[in-house]
């Protein structure tokens, strides 16, 4: 969201690509910058043209990292942004968390075969050293469509051990795997999921709060990365 | 899903794309010809390389229906496929139907204006002559990311009316969309959503009933189209 994205996109003191390198009609506005010696991109998914509204979600985030894959080869794609945390995994508002898994919890398909396909279960980069460096909890991400959950929706959080849950982890790190291309998931607490109030109201309560979190996150972790191959980082 | 496709590509006596038009990692496998003054492009998502099954679903709809148009820049992009069917709505299986708008009923964000967002109601290509020239049934198509549906799914589908219930002609409306590109959704009913059988039941039981007549559906409506303009479909 741009929301998110804004205050960090000024922190790292990027500027906008232009002419885009993400060619229309994504919607899509990347930021390029040079920092810790590496190339940095960051790229807001924008608005939906038909609602104006920030286009999250799961399709959304299958097509745009693709196309952002696609347009800067990155050696590790960074999926930074907000979630729902578990307080049954010791989640609390505005902890950072790096996600060991990504797995959707609404997509139920019980056919042979397809119902694997459906939860997608992927490894992602959990970068121990980096989580204990920078005191980052970690566990599974579950994404799915909706703010809220259905009593299916958790069911199928609680079987993955769920820790975190947003709307786009799972649908970016598939995409990614087209690509062979590593995924680190970076996901600050919003709102606590088993809690006793409505993901709306703690979400736009704690919104600030979280994005803060995550505007010390991502350049910590920028910083971490500076200098260091990949294999340094697991 | 290549069970519904190939038959089609045999009848409509296309051809694949050797080398890919539209380029890896995109797992797509496209099919073109020549036939009623037009040309055909028949794009099948193909498999996913993680777990070999056929991509189904929003996030990948998204993606592919997106590189598909911007591989082909067609005038209309048909979304030909099988559905679940509401017998309150008059549906039987085989029936086909062409969609009058596309829905979300698993995409709940209840935020002011994301919760329009997440239905994205759109309208379709309901081509009425068409419609009424081959026989077709009409209605709204929901899309979701389940093969069933839950308590949730089923009052979205209520409100807005859904005949018809599958797994990606929305994504593929939406992404349309930012091309300006017309959607002419085609669904062929495998299985009753409102009936007393479990989806994955029916649907196996009957998919291959239902492309059979997905395969005469879509030749009478390509040949329907041949020498029209787009408005002389509406």
């Amino acid at each position: 969201m741009e929301a998110e994205a804004m205050p960090m996109i000024e922190r790292l003191g990027l500027k906008k690509d232009d002419p885009p390198v993400i060619a229309p009609p994504a919607p899509c506005i990347s930021y390029s910058g040079t920092d810790w010696g590496m190339k940095i991109h960051l790229v807001c998914f924008g608005k939906c043209p038909g609602t104006g509204m920030d286009t999250v979600g799961t399709a959304p985030a299958s097509l745009f990292s693709y196309l952002a894959i696609q347009a800067f080869s990155p050696d590790v794609v960074v999926s930074a942004g907000t979630a729902g945390g578990f307080k049954c995994k010791g989640a609390s508002i505005g902890d950072v968390f790096v996600a060991t898994n990504t797995v959707n919890h609404d997509r139920r398909i019980p056919i042979p075969g397809f119902a694997e396909y459906g939860v997608d279960k992927r490894v992602t980069m959990s970068a121990p050293k980096l989580t204990a460096a920078l005191n980052f909890k970690s566990g599974v991400c579950s994404s799915g469509n909706s703010l809220d959950y259905t009593k299916e929706d958790m069911e199928l959080m609680m079987e993955h051990e769920a820790c975190v849950k947003e709307m786009e982890a799972a649908a970016i790190s598939w995409s990614a795997s087209l690509f062979c291309c590593p995924v680190l998931c970076l996901k600050s607490i919003t709102d606590i999921v088993d809690g006793d109030r409505p993901a709306q109201d703690e979400f736009l309560e704690n919104l600030h709060k979280a994005a803060a979190a995550l505007q010390e996150a991502v350049p910590r972790t920028l910083e971490f990365f500076g200098g260091k191959t990949l294999g340094d980082l697991y």
